[in-house]
C-alpha cells in the first residue's frame, strides 16, 4: 500500500499529524493541503507537513488517491460539497469527525455518486493544544481509530482504510454510527459538558474564585477537560445534541437519587449510591488503544 | 515545641502517616493509639506508628499532651464523648475532619468544659488507599492543612497547632467553619457527587458497560475521584448537605444553560457557555500547598 498523492483538507494538528505520520511511515509521495486560512496552508508548507498549498478544495483533492478530511465537524458539509467534483471515483476519503451520524448526513446531501469513496473514522486522539505548531507524527501511535463503514463502502475500501490507520500505529475498532454517537455521547460529551457546567457552576458564585483557590487535584482532574476548545465542543455538542441529551437525562436521574438522600439525610441510601459508582469506577480501567493526552478530541 | 504524649484515636491512614511524622520530626516521644478494631492497633503497634495500644479512647488520651482525633467524621460525636473525661486541660486536641461545621456542632455537645483544648483541623491530604498500611510519614508534606479556630481556642494553643502541621511539612491556612463548608462544598464534595452520579448514570444504562470500554483519558480523569471510599464520603456529604445541596443548585442551574442551548440548538450560546468554562479553566493552576494525591480527601 502506497499512495501518490494525499490532499489534506484542513492542516491543523489532526491532519498535519496524519500527513506527517503518514510521510514518516512511507506511505506517501507528494502531499497537498488546503487550508481556509493562507497562513495556516503557508505554514504547513514551511514545517514540511505537505509539499504544495493549495488555494482551493478543489485543486488540493484533484488528481489524490487518498484525501483527510480533518476540518471541525461544522464544517464538514461545505467542504464535502467543495471536493466532489474533484474527487477521483476510486480515491479513499476519510474524514477525522468525532461525531459520525451527522457527518454522514452531511456527506449524504453532498457527495453525490462519490459517496462510497468516503469511509468515516474517528481516531481518538488528539491533544491540549491545537494547530498546525503542535502536530506531530506519532499523534495516532497507540490510538484507537473507530470506523463507521457506510453500506456503500467496498470491502477493499474498507480494509485499506483499516490498513492506513493501522500503518500509523492506531487500533482500528469497528462500529455503527449510531453506536458510535451513542458511546461518545455517554463517555466523552457528556463528561466534557458536566465539567463546563460545574465550572460555569462556580464562576456564577461571587466567591468562584476564592473557593477555586482552595482547590486540589480532585478538582484538577475532575475538571481538566473544561479547559477544552469552545468551537472544536460547539460543533461537537451540537452535532450529538440529541445522543448528549439522552445522556444529560439519565445523569439527571442519577443526580435526583443523591439529591433525594441528601434532602431525607438517608444515610444507608447516600452510602449505597456512592458505593455502587465506586465499585464500578475502581474496577474499570483505561482499554489500550484508548490512551490519548487530549482534552479536545476524546 | 516537644510533645511528651500522642494519643492517636483512629489508626488509618491519616492518623498513622500523622504519629509517622511526628515521630520522625522528633516531635513526640510516646505513642499511644486506640482503634475501634483491636485488630488494626496490633497491626499500627506492629508496624511501629504507636508505641502502646489501647483498648480505650479514654485509656490511649489519659495523660496525652497531644490528642489527633482520626475517626471518620460521623463517629467524631461519640469520640469526643470518650475522651472528655480524660482530657488533661492543658491538652491539645485536633481532628482531621473533611467537614467543620457538624463538627463543632458535636464537640459543642460532647466536650464540655474541655471544648477550648480542641483546635479543628482540616489537612488536605490522603490517599487513594485507605489504612494503616498506606500510613506514611510524608503524607502531610507540602500539603495545605486549614484550621478554622474556635472562640474559646486561645493564641497560645492556635499557634502551638499551626506549628505542630507547619512541623510536619504542611502549609497553614486559617478560615471560619463556615467559610471552609462553603469552599469545600463548591471545590471536592460537589465533583465528587457529580463523578459518582455520572457513573452510576452510565451503569443505569443496558449499554453501560459497552460504552465505559471506548472511554478515554478525559472520562478516566473526570471520574477518577468516582473511586473513593463509600463511608468517607457518605459521612462528608451527609455532614454537609446543607452546603453540597447549594453547590448542586448552581450547579443545576448551570446545567440548564447548556441544555436550552442544545434544546434551541443555539450555538453561539453553546459556545461562548463553553468559552466563559475553558477560559476559567485554562487560567486556574493548583495553588502550592493544595497538591495531593487523593481521591478520598480532598
Amino acid at each position: 500500500m502506497k499512495f501518490q498523492r494525499l490532499a489534506l483538507i484542513g492542516c491543523g494538528l489532526m491532519g498535519g499529524s496524519f500527513a506527517l505520520a503518514m510521510r514518516q511511515a512511507g506511505l506517501v509521495q507528494h502531499i497537498t493541503g488546503f487550508s481556509a486560512s493562507e497562513k495556516t496552508r503557508q505554514r504547513a508548507l514551511e514545517l514540511g507537513v505537505i509539499d504544495q498549498a493549495c488555494s482551493s478544495v478543489a485543486e488540493a483533492v484533484q488528481g489524490a488517491d487518498l484525501v483527510l478530511l480533518a476540518v471541525p465537524v461544522g464544517a464538514m458539509h461545505s467542504s464535502f460539497a467543495a471536493l466532489r467534483d474533484s474527487l477521483s471515483a476510486s480515491a479513499l476519503l476519510m474524514d477525522v469527525g468525532s461525531t459520525k451520524c451527522d457527518v454522514i448526513a452531511a456527506a449524504k446531501a453532498s457527495l453525490g455518486e462519490r459517496l462510497n469513496c468516503w469511509v468515516p473514522a474517528h481516531p481518538i486522539a488528539g491533544k491540549e493544544v491545537a494547530g498546525i505548531e503542535h502536530a506531530e507524527g506519532s499523534l495516532y501511535q497507540a490510538r484507537r481509530t473507530i470506523l463507521t463503514p457506510l453500506p456503500q463502502n467496498s470491502i477493499r475500501q474498507l480494509k485499506m482504510a483499516s490498513e492506513v490507520w493501522t500503518a500509523i500505529g492506531s487500533h482500528v475498532s469497528q462500529m455503527t454510527p449510531e453506536a458510535h454517537d451513542a458511546t461518545f455521547a455517554a463517555v466523552s460529551h457528556l463528561p466534557h459538558l458536566l465539567a463546563f457546567a460545574a465550572v460555569n457552576a462556580l464562576t456564577a458564585q461571587p466567591q468562584g474564585p476564592a473557593f477555586m483557590e482552595m482547590a486540589g487535584p480532585g478538582f484538577r482532574d475532575f475538571s481538566r477537560i473544561a479547559a477544552s476548545d469552545s468551537s472544536v465542543w460547539r460543533d461537537i455538542l451540537s452535532a450529538n445534541r440529541a445522543e448528549v441529551r439522552t445522556q444529560i437525562t439519565h445523569f439527571r436521574a442519577a443526580l435526583d437519587q443523591f439529591e433525594a438522600a441528601l434532602q431525607s439525610d438517608n444515610t444507608d441510601a447516600l452510602q449505597q449510591l456512592i458505593q455502587q459508582a465506586s465499585d464500578v469506577r475502581s474496577t474499570w480501567t483505561l482499554q489500550a488503544g484508548n490512551a490519548c493526552s487530549t482534552a479536545s478530541e476524546d
